[in-house]
């Protein structure tokens, strides 16, 4: 790559574009536009640009874009692949002054949102209105919605609702030019040209920066019940999964979790909630939702049953507004409590459903081959398993050399099981290395080459998705 | 553009490739091939070739590119774009050979198809498993899933279930360079670089020639109910629409038909199932669905109490097979039963649901303005309103100079009102003419390098979408 070096006189320009308070080249902000969630990885930016209109996204874009400039993108910094880390250096774009809902439009069911409002923000304050949001990836009380369309994320209710990509009508976004276009329309069914919306969704800010994103939205849903199910072998927890859906239900949740999940996470919220005996080996946490109390009862009853045909403990039935906090808490903290636990590294498979437990089992195969311990759970319901490899007490040498070999047998035998290397967290920087195992060299050119349409002198987020 | 004639050579060629009897010359198939229900337009290919194999579409791809030979897929024939025209002769390329359902994954809701099976066999199929494929457009009788996938078509049911976008997981395609790949994986939730399934979803054929097709499934629906609600007035129809979603309900169809379209699909199919006073204007199709009757008839009695707010007739009830299926024949004929009456020009808006009342207005002023009478049907539900536009008693002249002004006018008003030019029929042949009004030229720039990236040589289904 032949970028430049950011110097005085780009300082300067960025200056006069954005005022001289959003331009930042202070120890603390650099040292947080740094890293993200994934890992312990740093790479500094040279400044952070903190712009606060499309054009002024616009007129950083173009100067970059005519600098060979790079510039990253940056939401919350709670990503999981390294998406947002400046790898080339160059301007950190710091979206969180986009942080206005223009429009809730009750009318059509939509909200117009700049990309830097978090995520559970907007959600109550759609909900307060009537409506629903319902991607919400674990990280939903501090990421940003425009991180989400950036990473497709999911999160737990997306076995009912699907991920955001089912949400996004239309993006505003800035291309490297510097031009500003609409990706398609606000309506809910386009067959227009090409879909360029869904494009951008899942393209980890590597296309375009997004400055507006119009979301769909549904009818609030009144209430929901969760049902907390031990079970004695974890595989059969899995198994248990496709019955629920083979009888013709689906959850409006349906995590998995390892013993070793739930018992870090307890410790690390310090919750005494649940009582977990020693012979318990995974728990199924399942929701289901609805307009009326009768059909929730009786669907967590037939669910009930269902469960009952495993070797399973007693099901905790949480129908208070208390309860039910304490058991998501519990599972929206497993990934901290992993990574505070010790150095980790999180691998984001996805299989068919109903493969789950033949993917458990290899996991653990190769775990026992390769030498590491590994914490699994996640969103069971869409075959979607995080796996948290713990370096524990393996050598450093083995950290860095053998395990990489042990994480290409993991995503091929996933492939191999019809699945692929990221589900909801994308490929990023952390990842790159993996995706001859999911594409041939052909997908990865046609990748590239829209890349290019898009960002032809490849300023924009470099280093990520690809090797080269 | 450059692109050769069909001589001796290729024949030979494609009947080395194919086999001589799937290389086709003969008067009926070459007919049968240059139309499709677009009009009455017709653009004789120079052959029709049936391939029966991805290998064979590959073999005929790669020869065509390297000989300038243009290609057009073609499904069932079914579409209103003008999709399947082969516009610059050259090869029709006729898929009704791939027309095997190969793999009906029970355990993971999927099924893996060739996109030559027809829409309703396909669903039939899986319904007989307990499955359920949703998106049933108007043609599902006769239409191709893949000619479905290449519109990315709608249907009654989108409103509740989403479009053909909405179930596909992945595809296998083939490039104008004759090379074959995949475009997804078979998973729920995928972030694993660009979304190629959502780029070639609606592409038209203009992109890659699709030749396997994955579709995720839901668990079959056990009831359905029908309301056919007859309104005094075409605008409150379309503020009751919104009234239905404002209070919370979500029905399984939610189907607009003006008085005429009604009143000409009753005497299309020779129906005298439906009561037709002078003084009603417009009715609305209500199908709710569920596994539960009582929840049903709860849902049907409150939507029923939302509609009695307006100036409305009786409402028609009905939960018989058979009362159900004459109002459905009805609604699905409305089409055929315009185009047997006149010649005409379907449009295939959409705007943000609740602007359907305004959308209906302004179409009765421009008719009054440019002096064609119009037929308005369509997925109310979606804001998805199809306009057929009579000749009756036009002149040829003003039908073919002074209408099109009258529905560029049409066009610019559904943008205005946030909307675009095709909901689900797509743009083909027929409107790319108007697609300046929805795109900017920066947008169709990027469009056009799409297309570029796939098809550098121009030869796969050319002359549609763009202008040039």
């Amino acid at each position: 790559m032949s970028f430049q070096k950011i110097n005085e006189d780009d300082i300067k320009f960025f200056q006069l574009a954005l005022k001289e308070k959003y331009v930042l080249m202070d120890e603390e902000n650099i040292a947080r536009c740094s890293g993200d969630q994934t890992e312990d990885l740093k790479f500094p930016p040279e400044v952070v640009l903190q712009p606060g209109s499309t054009d002024e996204v616009s007129a950083v874009m173009k100067y970059c874009n005519e600098h060979m400039i790079p510039v990253t993108p940056r939401g919350a910094g709670t990503g999981l692949s390294g998406g947002a880390l400046p790898v080339w250096g160059g301007v950190a774009l710091d979206m969180r002054r986009f942080n206005k809902i223009l429009l809730v439009d009750k009318r059509n069911f939509q909200v117009t949102t700049e990309p830097g409002v978090i995520t559970q923000e907007l959600q109550e304050h759609l909900r307060a209105e009537g409506l629903f949001y319902p991607p919400d990836p674990a990280s939903k009380g501090s990421c940003f919605i425009g991180g989400n369309v950036s990473e497709n994320s999911g999160g737990p209710r997306a076995v009912k609702y699907g991920v955001v990509k089912d949400y996004v009508l239309n993006l505003e976004i800035v291309l490297p030019s510097g031009d500003i276009m609409w990706t398609g329309a606000n309506v809910l069914k386009n067959a227009t040209g090409y879909n360029l919306t869904q494009l951008l969704v899942g393209s980890e800010g590597t296309l375009g920066v997004i400055t507006k994103v119009v979301l769909r939205l549904i009818p609030a849903v009144k209430y929901d019940l969760l049902l907390l199910v031990p079970f004695r072998s974890a595989v059969q927890a899995c198994e248990a999964v496709n019955a629920i859906f083979m009888a013709g239900y689906t959850p409006s949740a349906l995590e998995f979790m390892e013993r070793d999940a739930l018992e870090w996470s307890m410790r690390y919220t310090q919750s005494t909630g649940v009582n977990l005996p020693a012979d318990i080996a995974a728990h199924l946490l399942i929701e289901v939702d609805g307009n009326h109390m009768d059909e929730l009862y009786r669907d967590a009853d037939a669910i009930s049953q269902i469960v009952q045909q495993y070797d399973i403990d007693e099901i905790l039935f949480a129908d208070s507004y208390e309860q039910k906090q304490m058991l998501w808490v519990l599972r929206r903290k497993v990934g901290e409590a992993v990574k505070s636990n010790s150095i980790y590294k999180e691998e984001d498979t996805v299989v068919p459903r109903a493969e789950l437990p033949a993917l458990l089992k290899t996991i653990k195969e190769l775990g026992r081959e390769f030498g590491f311990h590994s914490v699994c759970y996640g969103h069971a319901g869409d075959g979607n398993l995080h796996v948290n490899i713990v370096k524990g007490e393996m050598s450093d040498d083995d950290w860095a050399h053998r395990l990489p070999q042990g994480i290409r047998r993991l995503f091929t035998a996933v492939v191999a099981l019809g699945g692929t290397i990221s589900g909801e967290h994308g490929i990023g920087w952390v990842q790159k290395e993996y995706m001859d195992i999911a594409f041939s060299g052909l997908q990865l050119q046609i990748m590239k080459q829209l890349k290019h349409t898009f960002d032809p002198k490849g300023i924009l987020n470099p280093g990520k998705i690809f090797m080269s």
